[in-house]
């Protein structure tokens, strides 16, 4: 049971201190007035407070506001959020493709890069390439890696809390990786590794379809789809870090494989990769019947999965991202279906975010642990609803 | 952001009373000195708490324990929770049976009856069976209605948060019956409605096979399936409350009816009621190819259902309840092909609570409501993780 108590002052300070951090990281720049008004502090604890912020670098005094310096007498001193103060990145490590953002403590992306990557790098390459990426990214920005204060990183498998990942088959030598250990001693800072599909539906709640909602499936639809689901606006990893690992369900049906879906003869596609993939699309565009057929059949398993997921769930809102998303007439039959079978439909939209939707959801979770040792009283202390 | 004032004197002085009346619940008596030590608190203010407690009639004073009049000297004062001060009932109302269990404060279980009941009732005759079980539970158990401090009910159907049935396909009448409202008027006290599979989830949890983990998915398992979830300890209702309703899955799959399932002719079994069932498991038993395949069908589609829900929410625990839970077989095809398919297995296992379940977690359910009541300083201000 929570128990109050008043007499803890450096509780209290640390309480004040992330008040006050807190009301000028959402304002442009305040005044020692502004911040008695809009805290309820007094004018001695805000003084004070202040000061200590400006010492930890994280507060900085601001010039006067346009007009204030026509006025008559000197105007009062103005301060603000250093955003500069420590950076944040914002991986993505995929089969196909690597990105990162980069950005300030405000999560304002001030850099980015991503490189393409064979799916049959080896882990040790992979990472190399990752390492040169940022190096670049960094110094393109002018930040150098000392800055750095979090890094999140989004990637296909199953990722235990340390960063581990005890399953990922999508990319060479991903299983058992202990790929937070890795990257913790290329960057010196906190990092932290999620799968990725997880890092998309953070990223969408956070500034793509699905920022008016809170109870989201994100499904990263691909040849073996996979979702993260944000339940009351927090992440719904599973108790083992599995959840919405929903590329597994056609198996039990005894339904076939992707490569025998989308085949448009007796033969399975082999091997079944992005360009077999465009050529059965492409050929299904053109009006051939079989390849139509297949298409029919690989949108029939995906609404499937994502009406497994629904059901299970009950979100307010999916999300599909992925390339399949990009599909024609994805859309649609998912609408159709969902609300034919499911007790009560969800709405769908599509990811706003794209290729973006991982690494920006890694900066997020970055973002999101800084902010956690920044206004560390609200994992503290917090009045629940 | 929680703030922490330690100006407010009626929420401290709630906070006293729920800390005291915390220390007293959870022991057999207490004097004023165990309670200032177990509480912190100083004996003025332990000593005006509990004279406010015994107002309220929530505490009162204790015999003194085996041993202490022996001693020299007056024994000293002891107190304990009244929990005779109020009761609770937890009811099922099913498609063939309604049950209802009566409790004190304290959420042990003093009385308790069912009845079985027609699955064509109307829902006046429904509700009029339950309103004499109940009546007939309380007399026996020598307790007054006015007693009453809170009744859960579990029913099939979604849900809304008032009580009214969103949807309920298994009863009659079932589907928009305000039926947390019906029930108001006969009760005069809260009336907290809940899905069945839902207050199982709950009740396996508090006293069946899930007591040691709190991410479980509670299969309440028949000719269609529907699940309750809890995550993190928590009952996971989804959006609209229609969360783990996964029984209309296989329809997407076009797959087979539960009346094609078990047909062992070409024609559907109609109509499909708990005795044809039995009928074809008595004959897969015995030996009937065509019934075995029918059982063996029905398997693989519960099978595939329960896949589902845990790639989805990836559980801990898995409990199978309703009544295929009673099917010989059940079990381990679940285990093995969860096993082959699921990414981070779960563990499985059969209910404890039985044909209890349902009235148990609503019981539960009103006992978690009148708690908040309280100790409603742990729905005010509460430290977190």
């Amino acid at each position: 049971m929570g128990r109050l108590t008043g007499g803890d002052p450096s509780l209290l300070r640390r309480i004040n201190s992330a008040v006050v951090l807190h009301a000028l990281r959402g304002a442009g720049s305040l005044t020692f007035t502004d911040l008695t008004r809009v805290t309820g502090l007094s004018r001695p604890t805000v003084e004070g407070v202040v000061e200590g912020l400006m010492e930890t670098g994280l507060v900085v005094e601001a010039p006067p506001e346009e007009g204030e310096t026509r006025r008559q007498g000197r105007p009062a001193r103005r301060f603000r959020f250093r955003a500069e103060a420590g950076h944040l990145l914002g991986v993505e490590i995929g089969p196909h493709r690597i990105a990162a953002l980069l950005s300030g403590l405000d999560g304002r992306v001030i850099g980015a890069g991503s490189r393409t990557v064979s799916e049959t790098a080896s882990a040790d390459e992979r990472l190399e390439r990752v390492r040169a990426m940022v190096a670049d990214v960094l110094r393109r920005a002018g930040v150098p890696r000392s800055s750095l204060r979090a890094v999140g990183v989004g990637t296909p498998g199953i990722v235990e809390a340390d960063g581990t990942v005890r399953l990922g088959t999508a990319l060479p030598d991903w299983t058992g990786l202990a790929l937070g250990e890795r990257l913790r001693r290329s960057f010196r800072c906190p990092v932290l590794v999620e799968n990725d599909a997880n890092a998309a539906a953070v990223a969408e709640h956070w500034m793509g379809a699905a920022v008016d909602s809170d109870d989201i499936v994100f499904v990263l639809a691909g040849l073996s789809p996979g979702a993260g689901s944000l339940i009351g606006g927090r992440l719904h990893r599973g108790f083992g870090g599995a959840a919405g690992e929903i590329g597994a369900l056609h198996l039990l049906g005894r339904e076939v494989t992707p490569e025998k879906l989308l085949s448009t003869t007796d033969e399975p596609v082999l091997p079944l990769d992005e360009q077999a993939v465009a050529t059965v699309f492409r050929r299904a565009r053109q009006g051939d019947r079989a390849a139509q057929e297949a298409v029919e059949r690989f949108i029939q398993r995906l609404v499937h999965d994502v009406a497994a997921l629904v059901l299970a769930l009950d979100p307010e809102l999916v999300v599909i991202g992925g390339w399949a998303a990009g599909i024609d007439g994805v859309l649609e039959p998912l609408r159709g279906e969902l609300a034919r079978y499911c007790l009560r439909p969800p709405q769908v939209a599509l990811s706003l975010l794209g290729e973006a939707a991982v690494a920006t959801g890694a900066l997020r979770l970055a973002l999101d642990h800084v902010e956690e040792q920044l206004f560390a009283v609200e994992g503290t202390v917090t009045a629940r609803r």
